[in-house]
């Protein structure tokens, strides 16, 4: 599994309708997505304007061609995009192994 | 669960030795600390020399001040520091929500 992880810093005093937005959107566009494994939202606790995405994506290309290509993403950013403060930073990650207590 | 996210780039050439000790350093320093509750290494699928720890902790303290300020802290660097090309990114995340397929 591929974990994309995306920090956006929102516009300041947008927390909670961010937060809804987010929410509709994974159910209505990101669930659905072919290839969607897992969405965690997470707000940042040293930078209170800040969020990150984590989202599991079966391959590196569910996410970049099957999901950015789409009509999906035009959707996923119309949604969400109006929050942005700055451009977020997207990147994928690849496990190299995990450890549970 | 908090989550703390670490983004470390290292120096070239020395992968295979920093997932080796970072495993070392996870089940000997990390693991039996007070409020761990689990460990993720990823490597960067755009940035090679880029890897994201993801740590789990029962509570933010648990990081920053029950492990951070022990001896375990010092070790833990003592074993992956080396291995650092810069400063890492540490910030710490709490839930919003999550959503699985």
């Amino acid at each position: 599994m591929i974990l994309e992880i995306a920090l956006i810093d929102i516009l300041p005093g947008t927390h909670a309708e961010f937060e809804a937005v987010v929410a509709t959107a994974v159910e209505t566009v990101l669930r659905p997505a072919a290839g969607f494994v897992s969405f965690e939202l997470r707000h940042g606790v040293e930078h209170s304007d800040s969020y990150v995405l984590l989202i599991g994506w079966a391959t590196l290309e569910d996410h970049t061609v099957g999901f950015r290509e789409s009509e999906r993403f035009v959707k996923w950013r119309e949604l969400i995009g109006p929050f942005f403060a700055g451009a977020p930073r997207v990147d994928h990650w690849s496990k190299v192994f995990e450890v549970a207590r």
